[in-house]
């Protein structure tokens, strides 16, 4: 598409550090701008995932009513798939902040290629993870919330009211966390693309 | 990270198109490796998807016994989250198709930046749908094998075998879709970060 030809010329190592050619000074400013933005966007993203997790990790509700061998109970350890959301959603939060350090070398230094090429593939591997067990969680609630007909499974949120709000909110924090690493994806994309 | 300085030099039309310099002919090699990599594991992709939306949308099984008012019947539209399934792994297979022509582009001309900036954030945004559709199916998947204790879900599988079967099917072709698009969102993140 550009019709501009690109020529290397290695710097001598001698004066590398001294004297740090830059030659449009406008882009840079802009992938700044781009950095920091990349920098907020994640602290957003942490506090999505790690809410996520938590409100998932503590839903628990236990009804008022009992019979002699039984206690109506529902938490997230009921489900797998529950289960499985407060895993991933704890390892996302975990990446998230240890990606934040990457994130402030790409402010500090925003022509430098690795840490972004770094940030962009662990970014689509684990917007991979938060997306799968978001929809799987998401799909879960659905089922609690409007039973299933066909294979008789009955919705439980007429008696675990408590419970199918917390996990729906659980599965909405997921799906921002997810919204937000795409962004993250394709403004690493935009970044590395013009130069 | 690299110790190189870019500048560059804008060709002038009218000498475009005869004389095109390419400067380094070992670098311009190895993306055009990739891109042609990029346009087979795209075929791949396609198939899975296709058959993974196929597989999905033929399941159907009818007991073989029946009562006065029932018959008994489990097909992918007794579940809302396997309709999404069939809608969703379509339309991915139909982008993925129309994504052909942008990388047969990226073939020709491997030093063009804008048809793999235009492919890595559609393909991002495709990976989540993949993926959302694919992990919400497998979800069902598992409570129709395992069903679930606490809310009295019983498993359909023992009954409907060859449906559970042939929509586990369909959930393992959607994962290698997805499979195939991350590598493929890591392949252009690296042509577009090595320069």
């Amino acid at each position: 598409m550009s019709t501009s030809t690109t020529i290397d010329v290695p710097e001598s190592s001698n004066i590398k550090g001294k004297t740090t050619l830059v030659a449009p000074p406008r882009p840079g400013g802009w992938k700044k701008g781009m950095a920091i933005m990349d920098f907020i966007l994640r602290l957003g993203a942490i506090a999505a995932a790690l809410g996520a997790a938590a409100s998932m990790g503590t839903s628990d509700q236990t009804l008022p009513f009992f019979t002699q061998f039984f206690q109506f109970e529902a938490s997230y350890d009921s489900f797998t798939t529950f289960q499985f959301f407060v895993i991933s959603m704890a390892i996302v939060g975990g990446y998230l902040v240890l990606s934040l350090p990457f994130s402030i070398v790409a402010i500090i230094r925003p022509h430098a290629k690795g840490p972004r090429l770094f940030l962009i593939i662990l970014d689509t591997v684990f917007l991979t993870l938060a997306t799968s067990c978001g929809a799987s969680a998401a799909s879960i609630v659905y089922l609690a919330h409007n039973g299933n007909q066909d294979t008789n499974w009955l919705a439980i949120c007429n008696q675990f009211g408590d419970f199918c709000a917390q996990t729906s909110g659980a599965v909405v924090s997921s799906f921002v966390t997810v919204v937000i690493l795409v962004l993250l994806v394709v403004m690493s994309a935009l970044v590395l693309g013009k130069h």
